[in-house]
């Protein structure tokens, strides 16, 4: 039996958080493909080829983890790839429902498709893509929530 | 890489809920230990063995899974039967908050430990083994809610 | 079409909270049943009939309300006194999981009887029979919380 | 005493979650007003006049139901329409807290303004006018989650 | 030891709630800021200085109170005015949620900034600027709710 | 203005959660007032006079602070000792609802008595005397959960 899992997400930009489940996904698939989604209807701060190249740069060395954008629903991306397993954070609460609604909407679309929620490290639940932004774009220091590659582009990106 | 998870509960009694758990588990994972914990404090309805027995029965035919009684720290168990993950089920937001409680106490106890989440079926996320208990100790049918050895057996205990 | 109420609980004591929902149910139904659960396992501070009594003097002169004890499921007693509908006061985010759970699984039991949930008064929303206990038992003043009645038998009980 | 009661809400678009609603609510009210509320501010997919003819369809050949399109305030259209209940659906707590405080707010504008919350069918919790939007959107199947009537006209639209 | 704290806020408008917060707040501190957050991204109904004239008037004779606009960092803006508290009040299981990432995100960014949280009065619970502007704009009497001088200006700018 | 705030609890027992949350409130307070409730109804693991040695000894040394058993309603217990201010922490969204009610009801019975909350180190969000005595029963390391004193005597008592 070989798991490959879609850990799924919009990585506008990547933080430290997402970091920390791909190395825990590891633990217990064969394959991980970070799965980048295109945004429609509102702006992202990163395109879509910037998101992907910060996480290419970040899993650079290891050989398990495949970068791929994705655009419609996440069910086809995971048929298209071969995947039976959808991995997500838990953060809070007000994550729990939202993830909820959607993995039982995902497996309503494709049974064989199983989402499995995993718990940050601690120091990182508070952390959020969004939070980021803000910080970053009100001029606080980012140094310890993103990788330098993102620090460096959020740098340039609100100068 | 062997995926050994531990289901660890009280399954006092198992429920269809637990049914659907250790086989959405076997999904990801290559064996399987179902930890039936021993309650200290309270008394059970049904003994450890019991217990033991009911889900004995439940698996019957996948071997794949094991049915273990433990007693001490979920980490310690862990470690004696060789696991590196522990699977739970979450079905509400109350849930979410001590799951979420005992996984970080569980991962600080043993860094290897890391705790995956799954959503039950669907049709499945309003039961408990104390609804079941409540429902069968009041005279209702409890048929759809558990297997038929344990519809049984709380016929008889509850005579 | 006549609507047939059941508004279901312990009431150990009835509190101001619960003579509001007794108050809004009317404005809906025809008929209201206050069913007075009998507690099993654990001892309540009052005994049924006490319980039966004081809301029998809280509704005194409302000829659409009838209080009567109850032993069993719900759905039973619902059957018994031809009810369709049960009404509970939802007050918190804690409440809401739990009488989630308990009126799916009635419907299971019974496909026939609905689930309305009201809201509380704001100012009782805060109230719960076991605050009134905890209160009145260290000593503190509860007359604005529940019933003359039952702030006097209050006092008797815990003097 | 007759009953009249509004279920408001956008229904952009109407989804078999909002069909259940009504059939469920039309167990203790005598007539039951759909008010479609009109969008300020951000742009619905389906117009008013469109939503209102999908609930129209809808709900063709139940005499009990009327649909009407609403502007303003819900306390305000109560009145209007000789309404004393508004009926409302729970499926979530992040549904619950917006809702208390709606009910509490529509309250205090208009005394006599009861809502009563209802829980919808259990395989339709997970659904909302928005997950069908963007399922539609990204080319999934809906036929199992609206009305034939709603599934051909997301079809054009988002053709 | 003089404590100074702030009390973050967008204030569009000022309610009813918010002043409810002040006053608390000035029984354990010695001097309070209010400070205004200036909007970014999405435009608000009512600018900066019309904000800060609100909140003025509504303090004016407090001389402990000082109302200051501040645009980036909340930890940038502390430090300048000397602070090392801030003030935030909590509603809602929701608030709550954000508040608490909110409060570690600071106090990761200057650790000398402890945030507390009050409780508002009960009737004031639930209220918020979005439900008055709300209210307001669909022609609701808010005079409950906010102070005379945004009354006044919510009729202009709505008319 | 001398604050004399109040932080209640049961402390069965104390653990570094309680002894972060002391610290933190001594940025705002003038005099820290901990009280040490007996537990009515349920048997504690330690005595109130050992509940109150070992906070003696964790806070030795600081004499802003004082130790003090309370039985009885906690607004009594704060008119004895002047207190106008009762400090609690807030770990979870389930603690918020309680402490919501709790400081309602207090308000409610002492008007003058403002509850304010904290939010504890990060890592510490997890930790509650339950679960100290859990691990502990159970033959874990609480070591870095509890003040050496707590632990000795944890040793002793559950050997």
């Amino acid at each position: 039996m070989t798991r490959i899992a879609i850990y799924p997400g919009t990585f506008d930009p990547p933080t430290k958080g997402h970091e920390d489940l791909i190395g825990r996904s590891l633990h217990f698939v064969d394959r991980l493909i970070v799965g980048v989604a295109d945004v429609r209807g509102k702006q992202p701060l990163f395109t879509l080829s910037e998101r992907v190249a910060f996480l290419s740069e970040i899993v650079s060395g290891e050989d398990r983890v495949d970068i791929k954008p994705f655009d419609g629903l996440l069910v086809d991306f995971a048929k298209d790839v071969g995947a039976n397993l959808v991995v997500r954070g838990l953060r809070a609460v007000s994550d729990f429902e939202y993830e909820f609604q959607m993995a039982l909407m995902n497996r309503k679309l494709h049974k064989g498709l199983e989402t499995v929620f995993l718990v940050p490290a601690l120091h990182l639940t508070f952390l959020s893509s969004s939070l980021v932004r803000e910080v970053a774009g009100l001029g606080g220091d980012v140094s310890d929530l993103v990788h330098p590659v993102v620090q460096r582009a959020l740098g340039k990106k609100l100068a």
